[in-house]
């Protein structure tokens, strides 16, 4: 631990912040390496991995949306409450996002567990993220959400996939949640010469604060 | 299960084929993926997770090789044999593959067992499928393999990193390990107007010979 620094220490959720709290390095970054992506859009599609109630892992592409706020640095992503992943989540809310960049060369590996917000929330920023989340996608996305039960047998009738969802101003249907990640550990790999290692872990100092450690390793 | 049908029907190991044996539909499909994607070198990059000893999931990028051969459609991956995943494999060996080809829309997810093939596997198909896994990669990348421990913490001494790695044509280092997958399952899911979700899985018919089941389910 002879490389670790402290960094980005934030004040406590109940303390009035005198200057707007600093984000972690690592969502520092992050929104870097998005931006320098920006015009592929399939760099915001990441990989997350969850367990399953039989203890196998369980892998699947989604798409990144947002953090949920300028002070909560937890990854959004949108579901339906009828796929498998929710089974899962019922019995283990751990999860790890593997986000490679092709451009940098990165790889982000975000550790942390899995909240759901659907429409039973009652947090205001959790709220607000989910109006958001269902406006602004757009219509033919939306629609998936009235979709016939996901991972069942294929349904035949042609009507079943044309029914329309109600529009981006209208409340979310029931089956719209969305999977929050609360981060607790990042790991980010840089392929270059030479390739460097850097592990981020959210610790809680003695005063009662977080704060985020970072260390160096070998790739 | 009204849609499903056998597909891809093979001779149990034993027996000596007529003709060759028919590959798999997904791993036909897989390959024609690939060949569309031939222009993108990181579209041989998959997420592959795993369990941790505390349960919890990992995730990370690995570059897919090959199959094993012409007859046998596990997949092939180099690793380190002093990596974390190591350890996760001793205490679980299911794995998921989550690939996703942009351009087409594809997403492939591969869901079985990890073996590992390292210096001591006497099967002479995969020891000749570790020497064609070392023989084949750069200078660089054999370089990794004689690199310090990783994930220790980041070992400063520049000489450390400049260390030769035997040639391609000399025996692997005993830390260049395979991972096979030996697939079980395969879901692939189109993303297209209307969307697609096919699922395969390997069954033991009664007279005790594997097939593919096919089934085609909601997206």
């Amino acid at each position: 631990m002879a490389l670790a620094q402290l960094v980005a220490e934030r004040p406590p959720p109940a303390a009035a912040p005198i200057a707007p709290p600093t984000q972690p390095a690592w969502r520092t970054r992050l929104v870097a390496s998005l931006h320098s992506h920006e015009k592929q859009s399939h760099s915001r599609y990441v990989q997350l991995a969850t367990v399953r109630p039989d203890g196998r892992p369980a892998n699947r592409t989604m798409v990144f949306r947002d953090f949920v706020s300028h002070d909560d640095d937890s990854l959004v992503f949108v579901a339906d409450s009828r796929s498998r992943k929710m089974k899962e989540l019922a019995y283990s809310r751990a999860a790890e996002v593997a986000w490679y960049f092709p451009c940098s060369r990165e790889q982000y590996r975000l550790t942390g567990e899995l909240d759901v917000v659907d429409g039973t929330t009652t947090e205001p920023n959790l709220i607000k993220a989910r109006r958001r989340g269902w406006a602004t996608m757009s219509d033919s996305a939306r629609q998936q959400w009235v979709w016939p039960q996901p991972g069942a047998p294929r349904d035949n009738d042609p009507a079943v996939w044309t029914k329309r969802a109600p529009g981006p101003d209208e409340p979310p249907v029931d089956t719209f949640i969305l999977l929050v990640l609360r981060v607790e550990e990042v790991e980010l790999l840089v392929l270059s010469s030479p390739s460097t290692c850097t592990h981020y872990s959210r610790e809680v100092g003695p005063d009662g604060n977080y704060f985020w450690l970072e260390e160096s390793l070998n790739p």
